[in-house]
């Protein structure tokens, strides 16, 4: 492109390192891009272990853009709704969108990081480090400096930019937080998640409904599944650490059989290694991190779970983090040869869309664990669903935020001016029909 | 007092520190009190140039506890209320509260400081180590690694307990805020500060009213100034940092002088260093820091503005570190030999009280900055005043924050309960008032 490239250090090949490493290479940019991992290019992927995470529009439009959406739909399995098991093994079934073509798509993480993994390799501009722990950051210069895992040996690079795409615990972040007047918050949920696994039946079919997310809500503490490609489903409880229903509570085999055999009944039995994965997967940690500036001049700039870590239960911090190299190759654009104006209005764009989803995911939690199986819950979606169909300019706040690009915060302010539109004309139809009964009265 | 006497290490020789150092040694305890700065023991302090902070009720408590509370006040100069300066150079006066004995008290940092180092002297149970900073603490055994300002020499500590009252860029707590599960929050404002001086008069008086705290609120920014024993008097400006009214805006001496001629006229031309004072200081930031929890096991203890850093507003900081001080002595005598239980106190009885406080001291910048001036407010405090009167249970929001020991969230509820008593009050008087008409009218 120009006569001295522009040359961008991504710190972290995750997701939206890996992404945001393509829209960078394919608008001319040199790209080295660093990760902590070693790389999993070459080796076998495990298939009924992997974490898996919910696809949904904003990550779709993201991987359009490079190319990549239909190689990992492909990969991929529809999920059409929530199913949910009450204590006594019963389900019901609760569609996430209105019609079939509104669906999230249960995704193998380390799949679908493979696939970015490898359309990098084919770009002439970029180049991958693996091994390479970041030490150290230079937010002046900028540099940031790198330890090899397995030689220990250290190498300094001083790029034009140096992209924080390092996730929750982001080393660039770190850097800058020291620095006078950036903001900072990282906030963690008394609850944590540990992962289990559901195998194929033994014909190699799904134990249960394929196209559904899965969950087993009971108030203060849940589990979910998502279905794998393979036919097996990575279940994961969401427990308090600690007290009633915590995970401190079972510390035998015989507590974790029983424990599951009365609360998630239609699951049990289809875990044969339970116990084992119980004690030997770790129960994590649950965090939503704000920051505020993500950049520092035009030299440093954060983005993805770096910039705005948020909690899983609304399946939306893979998508908010591929929607971010989306709006920030749209602003590299909208401002050639001036990053410092790029980086502010990708900031100004996306902040208080992130700032919303903390929120809605933290308030998802309650909703999938708690009111998900109340049949007012169940009541009210019907009738959104009624609505949603009667109305054509009504949009449920799920469907906003999963199927399409509307901000964050904009999608609830929109829900908010809906609920309230609803309200009064339920309102008016009320009186309308008591007025009516009324004059019909009056003329016997 | 037991056979193996407890130590604790304290990081950080400033107000918290130090007076939570004397709790300890009077408890018995063995105290290793390491400050990043020099001995300020033996050199001379200057007078009018010391930053002064306000001292109430509380911080008064625990000075008391150690029977420092009257060299404290000695040194001190008390305030009976706010002086308003207007644009005008006119000049009104709110009191603090119902009567004389409610005072608040401008003390400086340095003279308290010192004083506090000077009783700390003569404890037997205490260990003194200046210019030694802070740069890594072993959460687990627990220990903390110093090196020293001028040998660059270090030393590694091995205390019972490490106590962390090193402020609000605290190295313990930075320690703490890697581990897993630790709340971590730090904001700033978009305002920030810088100290000016007015020099005492010629024949070595105040240049202002003396018993008084100063404001010049002009709505976006504004000056305060609070006054020194020697006859001077310590202005702090807080402005935007960038745009109308921002420190940003002055960058010539002529700037400076004609800036302050017309928005603090009667400051202005008391203020003969204006332009040097104002381009040598440095403009420095506001933040607020909250953090969860304040211990790790009961080994690691955080207290002042390492747990709980506010913004001066409220004039709050010092005497909730100080009450801290005095509620750990408390806690540690509750649960004699189960420091776990102690820090677990110390922590569910200060921390929601301190949440509260960082809403107060920001809530009363923008009541210092812009209502403090408005007719309504003069109206309200006035109204206030005379409800105080008349009704004996009736205490103002300021005067259980300054002039009580009412936790602060307590007194945020109880504030909130006698607003709710007074409208409901009020409006019974005026349908009462109604009600009393009509019948008049109808007897006529």
């Amino acid at each position: 492109m120009s006569q001295s490239q522009e040359s961008w250090l991504v710190v972290g090949a995750g997701l939206a390192g890996a992404l945001a490493a393509i829209y960078l290479a394919r608008s001319g940019r040199k790209v080295l891009l660093y990760e902590k991992r070693s790389d999993p290019r070459g080796t076998t992927m495990e298939g009924g272990r992997s974490i898996n995470l919910a696809l949904s529009t904003r990550g779709l439009a993201a991987l359009e853009g490079v190319g990549l959406a239909e190689k990992t739909l492909e990969a991929g399995v529809p999920m059409q709704g929530r199913m949910i098991h009450d204590e006594q093994g019963d389900t019901s079934f609760q569609p996430y969108g209105k019609d079939e073509s509104q669906v999230i798509h249960s995704i193998s993480r380390g799949g679908l990081n493979l696939t970015l993994l490898e359309a990098l390799s084919t770009e002439p501009n970029v180049e991958l480090f693996f091994d390479q722990r970041c030490i150290n950051v230079d937010l002046e210069e900028p540099a940031a400096e790198f330890e090899h895992a397995k030689t220990s040996e250290r190498t300094r690079v001083s790029p034009d930019v140096v992209l924080g795409a390092d996730g929750a615990f982001s080393a660039v972040r770190a850097r800058m937080q020291i620095e006078d007047r950036f903001s900072y918050r990282q906030e963690y949920l008394e609850y944590g998640y540990k992962e289990l696994n559901i195998p194929p039946t033994e014909d190699g079919g799904f134990a249960l409904e394929k196209n559904a997310l899965h969950i087993w809500p009971r108030r203060n503490y849940m589990m979910i599944a998502l279905p794998n490609a393979g036919g097996s489903y990575t279940c994961t409880c969401f427990w308090p650490f600690a007290g009633r229903h915590g995970f401190d509570q079972l510390t035998t085999s015989a507590d974790v059989r029983s424990f599951f055999k009365a609360h998630f009944y239609s699951a049990a039995a289809l875990m044969p290694d339970l116990e084992q994965d119980f004690f030997n997967n770790p129960t994590s940690s649950l965090v939503t991190i704000r920051c505020a500036p993500w950049y520092k001049s035009d030299k440093v700039l954060l983005l993805g779970d770096a910039a705005h870590a948020v909690v899983p239960f609304y399946g939306q911090g893979m998508n908010a983090a591929f929607e971010d190299c989306l709006d920030l190759d749209q602003c590299l654009r909208l401002h050639p040869g001036d990053r410092l104006s790029a980086f502010a209005e990708f900031y100004r764009r996306r902040k208080r869309h992130a700032d919303a989803l903390a929120r809605l995911a933290v308030d998802n939690f309650i909703e999938m664990r708690d009111h998900v199986g109340s049949p007012t819950f169940v009541w009210k979606k019907r009738l959104e669903i009624v609505v949603q169909k009667l109305l054509p300019w009504y949009r449920s706040l799920y469907s906003m935020v999963s199927f399409s690009r509307i901000g964050y915060a904009d999608a609830i302010a929109i829900h908010e001016r809906q609920k309230r539109t609803v309200k009064r004309t339920l309102w008016a139809l009320g009186i309308a029909a008591i007025a009516f009964t009324v004059w019909r009265i009056s003329r016997q």
